[in-house]
């Protein structure tokens, strides 16, 4: 068998899953109740052996915030999770005897988007997470790129104005510093999910601010056009909740663009397995990698 | 036998090699001298036919300037070239027997570059041709990625500033808008080698015009770095022969970003095959291809 797991800020999923990856079991809880990495580990492993019932699991995928080293499995210094430096992969490995790996969260999602949400059918496919951050996950001739050192996609720090705002990470106009939630909010003094919220109750200066920021992952996906070539963008994330307020901004950027011929467009779909993603691509992954 | 043909604006060259790639032969002509495809056509077939000696010629690529319909061998309408929806794939099989690719040039040298190049020995790899305009090529896990269309690795299309000038390809702030030679040449008055020689002698305006250039380029090497995660980039194109010019302010344009660990930083490398990129990748792309 199978095993996906989620470590998200908020709540923390394990999938099972039958080695041709059909789901057998899916359980998840608050990140809250887990005192620490050993505790979560504790957790998902006894998960894992209640779901399991004969079988064996042999491999397993932790998908995680980064920054992660995906050669250790280590979880490096998460940034919204107070963990440093915890070798996941070794201490969930001790528990279940399987072989564990530990990959990035906005990769396994797309990832999951690949293969079982919206962008099934495609070779070359963006996944963008827009979010509190924005991240995202490139699949190339039908294979995840996760790069020379596993930080590929980290479309979020394209820098999309030199002159923009500085990013928490340190740079200046990053995408992320014109659209990120977190930015957003810092910029109007609402929380982004309030912003959008009153966007979608027809507020002047919210809808601005939201039409703003769509208008900027659109010049974003025309820079990933010219770079990549996909067939598709697939937008998840929390901001992908408020689709109708973001979707029509980020499409007429796009087709704005006379260099991105009509016959080369990529689609732009919203993503379709919502906070299940991570766990439905980390499965995956472990079904790879088995 | 394997053939690479290289289709210049300035000159044609044609490469024959065994079929494990190793070259036997190399000839160009001025690309003026020909005065219409078939022309070019006729006189590539004679070299090949001259140089093949008893050998067949099985495979032939042709790298030539986009737009060009890779699935059917047609040249669209390059920027520097008064030829229009030429089907050189089907014109030149038609001659020799052989089967014929039609390629991008950009990519082609990218090729060359990483086969044979600077970039051997890397797995990932971006390739950057800095010359009148800018163009690219992807090597993404050891293989060229060309996307779904055939038109990834225009690096020189993405967006670095919104509210930058107009680019001839019609986008606004666009890499080559900024720093394509052509561009700069609009913008100071004198073509672009010009400028980069008076740079060289020590003239302050065009130190600082050439600077500002290397910088954008920078900022593009940083955008590309959070996008693929390359081990390398490998700058060619006529600018890269004032390497010491453009690469310190590169390099540390890279350096500056915080997001970016020095324990993934890309290494950035001059070309190394010169005009014979473009050439030595065709081969390579029809030994890969036959």
């Amino acid at each position: 068998m199978l095993a996906g797991i989620d470590l998200g800020g908020t709540q923390v999923r394990v999938a099972l899953a039958r080695s041709d990856g059909r789901l057998v079991a899916s359980v998840k809880t608050r990140t809250a109740t887990l005192p620490n990495p050993q505790a979560m580990v504790d957790w998902a492993a006894g998960e894992i052996d209640h779901h399991r019932g004969r079988e064996k699991v042999r491999s397993i995928t932790i998908a995680a915030p980064g920054p992660i080293d995906i050669k250790r499995g280590v979880l490096v210094n998460p940034p919204n999770l107070p963990w440093h430096n915890v070798p996941l992969a070794a201490m969930l490995s001790r528990s279940t005897g399987a072989k564990v790996q530990v990959a990035n969260d906005a990769d396994m999602a797309g990832l999951g988007e690949f293969h079982h949400g919206a962008g099934r059918g495609t070779r070359n496919m963006v996944y963008i997470t827009w979010s509190t951050g924005v991240g995202g996950g490139l699949i190339i001739d039908g294979n995840l790129h996760r790069g020379a050192h596993g930080t590929a996609g980290e479309v979020g720090h394209m820098i999309i104005d030199p002159n923009g705002p500085l990013d928490s990470c340190g740079q200046r106009g990053c995408l992320e510093a014109f659209i990120g939630g977190a930015n957003l909010a810092r910029e109007t003094g609402h929380p982004a999910a309030e912003l959008f919220a009153e966007a979608a109750r027809g507020d002047p200066h919210a809808r601005m601010v939201v039409e703003k920021a769509a208008r900027y992952m659109g010049l974003a996906l025309i820079s990933l056009t010219n770079v990549l070539d996909p067939e598709m963008f697939v937008i998840g994330g929390g901001v992908s909740r408020s689709w109708a307020l973001v979707q029509p901004t980020m499409l007429e950027t796009l087709r704005s663009s006379p260099f991105i011929k009509p016959a080369r467009r990529p689609r732009v779909r919203r993503a379709r397995l919502g906070d299940r993603a991570g766990q439905v691509g980390a499965v995956e992954w472990a079904r790879i990698n088995q």
